[in-house]
């Protein structure tokens, strides 16, 4: 199937652009194929060359509309700070040269697409746009953002099955998973650092979902045989009547690329529907796409499911 | 914790009474300890046996209400005819010595309970309740069902995962579910003609919540070391993106008592309040309980629990 | 890589030759492409037929030896009788008309190979040459035979795991394995009466190594989507120290065709090096390659490794 | 079970007596209930009161022979010296004081019951007698010893499993393994330091018995709800016949110290049969005890479990 799109994607070489690893992280650094690309001078240099990218693309193609979806191997975390929370003075800092990192390139081409009025979609568990100057700089753009870290696989089982347990009164005990996977993403997550961007995402949803907290344990490994295929079990230790402990194992083997596909460009469609409509901000109706949904708390699939048909009644009616 | 009980369980002893057989099939008919209760004689004889039983039990605890809840093994299918749906000409036929059997025993306990204005609950496949002249019978004496059939373990996940499976447009090739357990209800089940029920109704769930029919496989076997643990492996194979095929397996070791003692508990209460509420028939926002609702087509887990949610806020809202 | 060896494969046409259906069962005959082909006669007569197509084979390719390895599907049990004991009655046997059958497909094709001293491999649980006749034409025509049912999977992993229970005096309380797969040996085997061969050749093998019964059950169904992908779910259940119950449960999930293919090769060299080597009758050493083998009640696939390597070392040391 | 042997246990009280904590490591020390117990001076002194302990064990219950079998907590790697090479050198250090440590706990425990002639069993990866003085030292006292790290589940099923993979030629890919559990032993191996001894053990025995290195990993982690249920994934990657990648998973669900325990007294019992008949040094012949059997370089349970038989056929031979 994928041999037929061949010689398209091939015409769409001159659409694959050098890029920015400012503050991407070593694990990320050590695998670029360009290093003779100048990685220097001040964020908002690079900031101009994205915008550049983006713009000779849609001209290119005689694009009406654009949208940049972030789907780049996992950032290391970033502590925020206090120019995070305030646009005029993170435009400063953008503009000058310095010694602490001001964004890492998550946030660079999140910037550079928000400042463009482009919708912006973090699908990995990066920064992106999720601090509070995103969310001002895409008010003021007018521009729709939606985040972060797509819901493929474990995940979305967690989002699925803790409801259950809780719905049924089963207390659980605790959650083990462990995944393996040998793909780039897998690579990249073989660093401790990386990899404690993806726990946080990852770790947070059976708790939020159940309002206590069961012991949780996430393992991610890189296992190079598997390639693409990614695979976990988990290990749910839950209590039922008289204290009596019982478990359910799951096994999940999923082909992690064609799992993120389709929701991504489902993404793109849904974020273009939303600017045609003149929304602005952070669409919430898209959490159950994520596992750390932007500005929603709610984890259990069900209900997000139900934010998205609720609003696609809503969007109908009118 | 069971220990703790042991005494007051003895002394309810004189409310453990011999039953009836007539229609429950060779294999519990095998497992019976008290042959020598006279299983002759018209149908209605047996449901007189029955509701003096009930009534003794009442009177003997001083209790308001009461309601029935048949927990008993499983019985054979059982061919339901014309005179299942009129009420008249089954109290007929129940009163008249015959040859082929107007119901199984399930059916003589439900209707024993009817007939008396009290609630009744089938948590088994078998017939109980679920015929025309049953349901005539409860809206004529004013009284309320539930059933059918206990949703505890697989069956409880498979209303819980196919939705997942359905949102995220995976379309289900494949579901083959082998369930192995060692209890008295294991043993019934391991006569085909009991097995024959339980199949039916564990089987449909999968299908009628997709839309479309996948290969589905459910088995049962008794293995007698499990004692009450059932364990249940589901193989459930799927095609992703581009028609690629991936895999999710579970494994459930369930309590199967345990699992099922928390809800006869609570259908007992919500059926208590129902009928002091004065409603009257089916109790459609049950359906979360059962494998195979009464009344109700709905097999999704999270839109069956949306009801019982949605009958709780409308009757605190009265 | 398969396609990599097409052409030859197309231009080996010529030996893919119609055989004989005669008492290969419903569930075979129904899939024959070739109905149009005389299936009447008396036995013998498709021995001849075989006969001739052996010799063709061996002429075109101008083959010093041959060997016929019967990888074809499974046959329903055949019930031996006094004929089977006796080859002079036999032969007759198979030169009348009968309307009780004297031998299955699987039998003609090993007579028809044994009688021209050829060696002849039985890959599957069918009669093929395992019956004292046929033991004794291949003592007669000096050939060498194996058999039967190659052990590829769920039965090896007995042969392995049954052995290390029984060592660490480990007592096994039941052994259930659910077998699902979809390609034409599975739409064979769902043919209850097809099945009961395999079941009879795949339960045997814990027991036999333990020393004791613990309850087993081997269950096989036909799932289309898994095509070649043979997967079995094991659920060990065993008793340690102080009585204790533990489970060891393992998942299997291979590519029949793959992982049988490799073992036909090795047993066509085997027994061409042992006929080179004038040896005669069953070649008890490869009983490691079967779930059933020939001449051998050792199940210990370890035990079994050992009789080949004994084997292999005693032909160096000469 | 165990209820009926408590009155017995408690008789024994007098037997368990503090113990040293020299160098076990902080995980093990703060979980020492006995911050009183004096755990200064030099490392002979504790070696002093260790023998005067064994010794009144031994007159208190009339003993004839006497074993020590370590099943304490796992401790941190132990770097080896000089001084651990010459015996003479060894004893000086360990009378003197020093900043250093000379010898961790288990070793100590090790000295003081080698050096009364008292077989000693390491069932633990700790240090123990696994260095070349301890060795010299047995040889001196002409004792047993054996060891170490008891092969109790998921070891001991790669130590089964590996060997089949490399008869039927089936290249390994990968092999990772999750081990979870809860009870006292989990504890100390929560902290990565002491989790570092178990995992040398561990991780060696599959490239050991293949010949080459597949990726390997594995990795254990303590949940609390588990108690003494050890439970462990395994997810063996493989490549079949043309280059076909295929599976096996398997999941263990055992009681861990139920496991060990019956391991220990057979352990005791050859132990005391070696010593009464002679014997001196490494009793090779225990290997398929341990996970990382001293002096045997033999990975493969069914080579091991061969030289143990072998042995009880030559000593029954005598």
């Amino acid at each position: 199937v994928i041999s037929a799109c061949l010689e398209t994607l091939r015409s769409w070489d001159t659409n694959v652009r050098p890029g920015t690893l400012l503050n991407a992280g070593d694990a990320i650094a050590q695998l670029a194929d360009r290093p003779d690309v100048h990685q220097g001078g001040v964020a908002w240099g690079a900031i101009d060359r994205i915008q550049a990218d983006y713009q000779a693309f849609q001209a290119r193609h005689r694009l009406d509309q654009l949208v940049v979806i972030n789907v780049a191997s996992t950032e290391p975390p970033f502590e925020l700070r206090g120019v995070h929370n305030d646009l005029g003075a993170l435009r400063t800092a953008l503009a000058q040269p310095t010694d602490v990192p001001v964004l890492p390139a998550s946030s660079l081409y999140a910037i550079a697409a928000i400042d463009l009025g482009i919708p912006y979609v973090n699908f990995t568990p990066s920064l992106g746009a999720t601090f509070p100057a995103a969310l001002a700089l895409a008010q003021e753009r007018k521009t729709v953002l939606a985040g972060q870290d797509g819901k493929t696989g474990e995940t979305l089982l967690k989002s699925v099955l803790a409801p259950m347990f809780a719905h049924r009164n089963l207390r659980l005990l605790s959650w083990v998973g462990h995944n393996i996977f040998g793909n780039r993403d897998g690579q990249v997550l073989n660093d401790p650092r990386n990899k404690e961007s993806k726990l946080r995402t990852k770790d947070q949803v059976v708790s939020s979902i159940l309002g206590y907290k069961p012991q949780t344990l996430v393992s991610i490994e890189y296992v190079e045989s598997l390639d693409d295929w990614k695979t976990a079990w988990d290990h749910v230790h839950f209590q039922g009547f008289l204290g009596t402990k019982m478990i359910m194992q799951f096994l999940w083997q999923g082909c992690d690329s064609l799992l993120a596909a389709p929701l991504v460009i489902d993404l793109a469609r849904l974020m273009l529907f939303a600017q045609q409509r003149g929304e602005i901000g952070v669409l919430t109706h898209l959490a159950c796409f994520f596992k750390n949904p932007m500005g929603v708390s709610e984890h259990d699939f069900f209900k997000q499911w139900h934010m998205l048909t609720e609003y696609v009644a809503q969007r109908q009616g009118r």
